[in-house]
């Protein structure tokens, strides 16, 4: 797979934050793409749709969409189409968020219509039972979330790392070529280098980011020690 | 209400063909704009969440998103919100369309949250009891589509003008303030005229514009005989 | 309306509580009639669906499903069907629950199917404004239940006397044949006579009861001030 | 697994005809039991959820739920549950039928639960890829129903062979404990016969015999050539 440089790699999930929305999400992404540069960390961020033109015309990392819709071209009024959010400028999507679950059938559907995009597709999972039936699915990366954490301040690479190496084991053991992130109260440069530890290929983060004070100095700490 | 000009209006909802996404809508917005220069008719844009920030940076008449979720700032990944609309562009929304429909309780939210923000709400429904549960909750207007004439080319206000003149009716007996706007199957001069006729202060239409071989002369077209 | 005794109602949603399920549904179901045999109070008990048959057979007192879908007979594979809640034996449904929101379109449906079938419709809301839109459609009785209280043991009637007595005052005046049930933190005498006292025909409630150490007892406080 | 008898299983989905609603489904009930114990084939009903405390009171063969919620016991007005469905006297579940599709992170609490009860799991998906992702969260049998071809008439056994095969295949390569079911357009003996020839140890169905003129005819002439 060459559509993203894969280690490490940290996705920002922007969400809906107020800190994370129009000018601000602008910030955060120039921001973010600072970070790339001085770490040569792999920066990817996942801003809402409404967001993703104005960034991705304006910083050179990744931009991907938060979720796109099961639906081909046609008559959805309020659906994200996968077409759309790629002209755009989003080069990936995440996929099945815990905020943002979907139907088996459905999850099928848009990992197929990223791939015939050549878009990166990043799977969402809560346990290892759902981390192997996501990678039959074959998207490029499952990230793993214990939806207990989310949001927690507690880094599910230290507080579960079971978690994380079980899923890295059965993702690799039914198809290799698929990446694991790990997601879920990741905040530190401890927490992520626990992560990449454990064999995980990079991270998912949200509000330890977001929220910080300052998201750049928060950005840098995350990823100090890899 | 003074947020838009009021009659007679026409909604352009670009739904999610290929033919108004990205570069396409683009084309389409500016070619909307130019029947507003050269009618006078109040003409109004909805395209796709992603494409309200080029759109609203490029044409001056007004961008509505298709869609807005009953979230307010927060943890809510891959949801489309009010305020995110809003800082890209977006002077108003479609709510609860018939391909996107609500729940009651959070029509409700999203109708407030457009009031809040002084966005024009256009609240989508399919029949005449339906509207006037639609009126008691205030929105700017209510845009009534019987889904079966959805995409249809029959228009609804030649085939059903009893429901059209019934949804007047019961809506400015609730709630003299609020516009009724009709939808479903409308694409010619005749169509318009006869909505107009029947007390609808404009109209919502999607395919027969947007897959119209010219869409610039369709649009003339439905706007000729007002 | 004669489907149903009117003054005062007390429906108990049996919920998917273990404690009001199977052979304990139907325990719960036969106290509950005794009250009603002792005090005259109109009591209704709306277990879970697949527990309509057996409790309809063994009790006098009128017996509601908690939900039915707004689908007609066919392929629906899950659905709840009006017609067949009520060849097990139910006499009128809750509709709209806040654990179980619909769509507005679909409210409109479900109303219309269980009039047709001569059965209660008891559609509940969460605030006036909702309440509103719900009397315009024509149910039996709107039950309102404001979310934040559901389970909270405060009761509505106490707590927010103004929202009770502001849907009261919205919804005569919409339509004047449609009660006014309260929910949402009721479960002692005092509470339920403060709702009466409000304009409120009746209470819808649960866990107040279902939880109890002895819910006959409890039923019996709650009725003891009417 | 010994929770019911293997091969061949033909599970009748009643859905929501009224054909198949209340004494109707009483009736074919007692028609699918006479042909189990006329055939010795594995018969399974599956009622709707109002229906499946008379008819486990009535026949001897397995009654299974169309679908169970993925919620425990509490508050969830208007949810199936699992518990309360076991105890009306069902023994198993289809889930994730074409007409209820659940979210991957909802099918994989709903097959833990059924096996916590040791009822009997049947797990449907649309294509060999979801067939694979469903194997991995071990249900006792993957039922594999082509969408497009449901209640069409033409068996899947025949027009996609392949899809019945590639199931089969991936699925036990998988888990080979896993049962593979086909489903959609079979109804007569060569149908059911073609699957079984593919690998598939059973059918799922329902419109074929449902509404056919002589539901017992047809229910025996589908099992006239295993």
């Amino acid at each position: 797979m060459n559509k993203i440089k894969r280690t490490p790699i940290v996705i920002l999930n922007f969400k809906t934050y107020l800190e994370s929305t129009g000018k601000n999400a602008l910030k955060l992404a120039i921001a973010s793409e600072l970070v790339a540069e001085e770490t040569g960390v792999n920066m990817v961020v996942a801003p809402q749709s409404p967001d993703i033109y104005s960034i991705s015309n304006e910083v050179k990392i990744p931009v991907f969409a938060q979720h796109v819709d099961a639906v081909n071209s046609g008559g959805h009024t309020g659906s994200t189409l996968v077409e759309c959010v790629e002209e755009a400028g989003a080069v990936g999507s995440l996929i099945n968020h815990s905020e943002q679950r979907m139907k088996l059938a459905d999850i099928d559907v848009v990992v197929k219509k990223t791939m015939e995009k050549n878009m990166v597709s990043v799977l969402c999972t809560n346990n290892i039972e759902t981390s192997a039936a996501a990678a039959t699915l074959k998207p490029d990366f499952v990230a793993i979330e214990p939806p207990e954490l989310i949001g927690s301040g507690i880094p599910v690479s230290k507080a579960e790392p079971e978690i994380v190496e079980g899923t890295v084991d059965i993702i690799h053991e039914i198809n290799p070529k698929i990446g694991v992130l790990c997601g879920a109260g990741i905040s530190t440069g401890d927490d992520m280098k626990a992560a990449l530890d454990l064999g995980a290929e990079g991270v998912l983060l949200a509000s330890g980011i977001i929220l910080a004070e300052d998201p750049k100095e928060a950005l840098l700490n995350l990823v100090s020690k890899i």
